[in-house]
């Protein structure tokens, strides 16, 4: 732990991981759970995704507070659903140990047969997905993934909220460094964004949603308040969360993200929805060809000439090498926040 | 054939998908190729999808002309990668043929495993899209394809480009109608869109492409002369065209968009690439839950009611319930180029 000038501290990432895991299990996870979400929360801000880290502690704690609407303590049931198909039911509990339950499975099916469905359904997810599809590109594999939420984005064209923001992730190996990640939401901003804007009192830009009655708004929130979000990129962002809600709920057999209804919830926060995940090994598809991940590097060296200056992913893994150098840079009043929340 | 007021014809899917055989025929395709692409190019034509129908043939009777950049008599090898995964070698043919050839071996395979990969390289694509993935959705798959052409898409905050308009195509099916079926550009515009644009002296909005200079333009001459495109949506639609390019160049095994040299193409038109499909058998990850079909037609009905006047999809059946009912409307000046080729 070492002091930082602007008022706070740099943790170490297994520090910050076990503090958070003792505050999930403080709150009702069981001891593996917490250390996953932990790792996961932990992770998220390491790599300066601050509205999937530490911001989500408060939403985790009044979730496991609220009893029953989440399970801390559910034991995944993963099935094996057919020679390239894996579904796991999280049994109300988060997404994150459900996957951590599958992936031996889906991984041993993807390279013996080239592809694979992993399909969660019965799950709650609070966390970055960057983070859950990086580690299959670690090991080779491209991934996709999908996931729904609950309704606050509004279709095309359309007034009120009927998808969640849906978001996109992709990782895939590359030759020349890390895998490169991105996940995206299929709103013009993430749901989790706008909260942040809201708390700080900031206002949006225009475009970004509309309020409870369907009227353009710069308020997040009268967004957050009943209003919707909308797509990003018009009608194309639209038919991607589309695709997206297909690709989750009707797929893995969980809920739209209009069927979640948070005022059941008690004061939780997690959408009850599922994920989906598709995984493919690229070797499979080039025979004797060279290297995928090195063709990859090519297309990326291209991408630099033509004049991006900045993959996806690259501010993620900028703050995650800062991170590990010099600890997880974690602000006073979010100590005290923990502090409170560990009491 | 009936005479249709607007000084042109209409005629039946059959008659036009005849003559279009046998133009591409004279030029030098296989019969049986002849008829796969000339089926395709009507169906387009059909379901209103102008810019890769009838205004195609043009483009592939030069491309069939320049020699050896196409093989139109090409016979795909197909090859069995893997339990889930198929590769397709189009032996420098036409990508329809391929997809027509991999199809059974395909369709076997995400029965058997619930999902599969299906990858075509060596390939040229002058096709819709949406043509490619909807007859999996009508044998009750959820289909995904992507592919790259040659560059015209320059990538997030780049002056050139390296891209393809790379779309991605969706098609799921739905308890009430006809499947759900969106394919897009991941660039503002499709490249044909731009073409025809350019060939009809109209200007484009703003926010469609930069120059050979790399600067902003609205003449869509300026773009199609050595400009780029943008992606649609800022940075996250530029990402999608950079995964675009992976699950294409790279997991096939064939030519990135940039590295199709067209000036070596002897007045052919066809991007030299590859193309890629994930097929997913639905009822894998429903279990014994409600059918997948009707899920989704839950979600459209929500969708509806949020306002949403008209799905991705819907305009092209309407258009082909039109053609079918009335017979495809072809103008005047196309029926004599049509004769022309044909000569």
């Amino acid at each position: 732990m070492t002091d930082a000038p602007e008022g706070g501290q740099r943790l170490s990432f297994d520090d910050l991981a076990a503090r958070l895991a003792a505050i999930l299990e403080r709150h009702g996870c069981s001891p593996k759970v917490a250390r996953l979400i932990g790792g996961n929360c932990a992770a998220a801000e390491r790599d300066g995704a601050h509205s999937h880290g530490l911001f989500r502690m408060k939403g985790y704690v009044a979730t496991l507070k609220a009893g029953s609407w989440v399970d801390g303590k559910a034991e995944p049931v993963v099935e094996d659903a057919g020679p390239a198909f894996v579904r796991v039911d999280a049994m109300n509990g988060f997404t994150v140990p459900a996957l951590a339950a599958a992936r031996e499975l889906a991984m041993e099916k993807v390279r013996e047969n080239g592809v694979a469905v992993l399909a969660i359904r019965n799950s709650h997810h609070l966390g970055a997905l960057s983070l859950d599809v990086e580690p299959f590109a670690e090991e080779g594999l491209v991934a996709l993934s999908f996931i729904n939420s609950m309704k606050s984005v509004a279709p095309f064209g359309g007034h009120s909220a009927v998808f969640g923001t849906n978001p996109i992730a992709f990782a895939s190996p590359r030759a020349g460094g890390l895998p490169l990640v991105f996940d995206m939401a299929t709103s013009v901003m993430a749901h989790g964004d706008v909260q942040l804007a809201a708390r700080e009192g900031r206002t949006l830009p225009e475009g970004v949603g509309v309020d409870r009655d369907g009227r353009a708004t710069t308020d997040p929130a009268a967004i957050v308040d009943g209003g919707a979000l909308l797509p990003f990129g018009g009608h194309k962002g639209a038919a991607l969360a589309l695709m997206v809600e297909i690709l989750c709920a009707a797929l893995v057999g969980g809920k739209l993200s209009a069927e979640v209804d948070l005022s059941q919830s008690g004061g939780a926060t997690t959408p009850h929805t599922g994920q989906s995940f598709i995984l493919i090994d690229p070797d499979r598809g080039r025979g004797t060809l060279p290297g995928f991940a090195s063709r990859v590097e090519t297309l990326l060296q291209l991408v630099a000439e033509a004049g991006q200056e900045r993959l996806p992913g690259d501010r993620r893994h900028a703050a995650r090498e800062t991170s590990l150098r010099e600890g997880i840079f974690v602000p006073a009043a979010t100590l005290k926040l923990l502090g409170e929340l560990a009491a």
